[in-house]
């Protein structure tokens, strides 16, 4: 396979010089390792539109990544970056425009820092939540990362396609937790963030912000540049972590809803909460870390607030003390909450009242909804009275929705479309999804991130003022990537010269 | 005066234009009109290098802000656009480009939406604390604001600037608290950030960051755009206030200032906290809002953390209770502490041990230093060492340094500089600043923020690879400004026909 438009000799020639930058061990073309490179949930799985890397290039070294942008530059190669590939049911390792090269930083897997005393870590895109968690232990560094449900994933990978973990406010908006970047551009140029702009500062770490204009927020989801580097603020160890669960009627999930956005932004709940139920009633789980004389506080309101509600009830399970480091985590704890990573709770179905389906995979659409009781109904209430029309009369499997409250002042309605290696399946699966996608739209209800085959379907629907937002986005992609070869297509940013195709 | 490059009868009809777009009485370009908009601390009073505007023109909707900027745009007109023009010590009203006619924005003074089920705002640039203040107050709305000293001064002005308030954590990072944009570009389109994005959504000031790459950082400090409308998360207004002060030994900030990180890291301590003292020993002030017994048990958790330094002492003042909307503030308290904005503590003269100047104004050099207390004695016996060979042998009446622990995670260094509206007095200061941000350089210390005069200079300083940051923002400029009209030169970013200038 080579990338589209560009000869076979400039492909071989790109591809001798990335040896050449790398070591000929570290560029894969075969069709054999190229299987490595696809995406297991593609839900164009086998069919002429899964999106195909054409080789992959896997530099150790920022140096090296230059290297290989500076080549790739020059023979217009498109790239993909990815951090360990893992970013399962958003795409893996596939690209989302076929034919580009994977560029994987897997090998690029050295801690930099981590400093206890600001409590902050600065990653190469290769770390693992895993390598990260091993780093911290082996020191007996007393602080805490915040892991997703799969552990194995980039620490910089989940922040860039904004991803979110599970312990306490603010940490586990992984972007948001970030301080700090070094990128690579497209033309093999290296760019420091913030505090990084100025030689010889110490607080790259420290201060996010820095002087001027702010363009971290420009590599999020997307296609500007390849990060080689981000700082984390990370959280010291809380002594404890307690954790209540209100419970209330079908009607009282309004009032329900209301409480924990006081109580979340009085910052007296800090922990991931997690809203069940519906039908016969509703229930929201409320953890919270701190000092153990704190979180008793903390807890003793919240149950106050909640109480407050016509019909509610409140249960508590007993107070958990944590761990120091290079100990066990507490006995029967679910461990991603207590910022250990792993693989138990990997998929989002392990986690929810949805049957498990190994034999294939699932998709999520996932809008932000108000969050407010009363859309969250009228979100249910549509899905249900639509689900017949958008499946075309079957029974295609699809799930939901589940609410998550995991994000800050946010409510995400969430439903599951299962994915298999059936081309028919697949096909009806997203007709459907297409379909949803529409509706929802009309009722100002849109995704925060998207699988790969579904990232311009997603993008279309945030159109004010005739798309004027991708414009923007446009432009500057067109300026800081002039030759449009990184990543092109993401999150439904094309360059110009794939734009009208 | 005419902008440079513009001929005379262009300018005039753009004037004619502005005119016809916003109305005659609201475009000025009397002498007796512009001198409102002179910096009234600008280091080069009265000078030549000065920075004055040619014009200036105030719209009062989005609307008239697209038709200005469509005119100004075809006649290459370079604009300063300004909120309410407050942001004194930073370059007021004054252009960083002489010549510039002023986007006044002072008539949009709109509180579009405040929302206390989940507690946001949403408001138009020409608010003002107070009016934002009166409108919460008018209407019983249980929500507070953050102010920052200076009550005059616009809501989003002062968080595109990077300024910040003096209640509690996170909203006191006016910038990072920000949820959503509304942005007029040079060419007159208007894009919405976000979900704002999503025609229909409800959710604009409920998710941050939306879908895709993040553009809003690229507003702060910068000149990409007009912001005309900016979201803003509010707290809700805590049941009470405490307070507590740790005092250490002139060798006691190093743990000071450990355990201030680790309690703030841990969100422990939540207000704005203020560092005291040196030479005799240092002072900590650690306000904590919350629920009463939430922060009875925040701050007694804080006593034992300060308490396990040796010769530390710790002393608290007593708890008090928050007032309702439309009630007088507590007795005796600092306003802006309580979300109430006002003018009494405007100066940071007026809030340091420094003594008050009121016939000239300040600047301040303001910058960012690594958060452990060797790095702080590092940065005061620099100064000191210093000080004789920056001010050329003369008291110049410099004075500093004050630490500031305002910022999440970071530390300022303040040194104050007078100014007057003496030429020589004011070269001298200008000698004597220049001096001091090169010396700080070399050890790794920058500005986050500079006064107009200045934000070459400092923007110099973010050199890293060859200004490999600032050469991006140039194209981002270039890009999304290709006329280069909007606020050249600002936090150091030129427009390209202006760049080698």
């Amino acid at each position: 396979m080579i990338p589209q438009g560009i000869s076979e000799r400039d492909f071989a020639r790109a591809l001798e010089e990335f040896r050449a930058a790398v070591g000929s061990e570290w560029v894969f073309d075969s069709d054999e390792d190229m299987q490595l490179y696809r995406d297991a949930y593609s839900p164009f799985w086998g069919e002429p539109e899964e999106r195909l890397a054409s080789a992959a290039v896997a530099p150790a070294t920022t140096e090296e990544v230059q290297a290989v942008m500076r080549t790739a530059n020059r023979y217009r190669i498109p790239m993909y970056p990815i951090s360990t590939g893992r970013n399962l049911a958003y795409g893996g390792a596939a690209p989302v425009y076929s034919g580009s090269v994977v560029l994987d930083l897997k090998r690029m897997n050295r801690v930099l820092e981590v400093d206890t005393r600001n409590a902050s870590a600065l990653v190469e895109p290769g770390v693992s939540y895993f390598d990260l968690y091993n780093y911290i232990q082996e020191r007996r560094l007393d602080v805490w990362i915040d892991p997703p449900d799969p552990g194995w994933g980039s620490v910089i990978g989940n922040a860039l396609d904004g991803g979110g973990g599970w312990t306490a406010y603010p940490f586990r908006d992984h972007f948001g937790a970030h301080c700090g970047m070094e990128i690579v551009t497209a033309e093999g140029d290296v760019v420091r963030t913030g505090m990084g702009a100025l030689p010889n500062a110490k607080s790259w770490q420290e201060n996010k912000w820095g002087y001027g204009p702010w363009v971290d927020g420009l590599f999020r989801q997307s296609n500007m540049g390849v990060v080689t580097k981000m700082g984390f603020w990370l959280m010291p160890r809380p002594e404890a972590y307690i954790s209540g669960t209100a419970q209330v009627g079908e009607t009282g999930v309004v009032a329900l809803i209301d409480t924990l956005n006081l109580l979340e932004n009085e910052h007296v709940i800090n922990g991931s909460t997690q809203l069940g139920g519906g039908g016969q009633g509703w229930s929201l789980q409320i953890p919270i870390y701190g000092p153990a004389n704190v979180i008793r506080a903390q807890l003793d309101y919240a149950r106050s607030r909640f109480e407050a509600i016509e019909g509610c009830t409140f249960n508590e399970t007993p107070m958990v003390r944590t761990t120091p480091p290079g100990e066990e985590p507490p006995a029967g704890v679910r461990l991603v909450n207590f910022g250990v990573p792993n693989l138990s709770t990997f998929s989002l179905l392990g986690r929810s009242a949805f049957q498990p389906n190994p034999a294939g995979g699932h998709i999520g659409f996932s809008p932000i909804i108000p969050r407010r009781g009363e859309e969250l109904i009228k979100f249910r209430d549509f899905y249900r009275s639509n689900l017949a029309e958008i499946s075309g009369g079957e029974n295609l499997g699809i799930q939901g929705p589940v609410f998550m409250t995991n994000w800050e002042r946010s409510l995400v309605g969430l439903i599951m479309f299962p994915i298999s290696k059936n081309a028919e399946e697949n096909r009806k699966i997203r007709v459907a999804f297409e379909r949803w996608v529409a509706l929802a739209a009309e009722q100002g209800w849109a995704e925060y991130r998207a699988p790969a085959a579904f990232q311009d379907l997603v993008s279309d629907t945030y159109s004010y003022n005739d798309h004027a937002l991708r414009k923007l986005r446009e432009r500057i992609k067109d300026a800081v990537d002039p030759n449009g070869i990184i990543s092109a297509g993401r999150y439904g940013v094309w360059p110009k010269h794939l734009r009208d195709a």
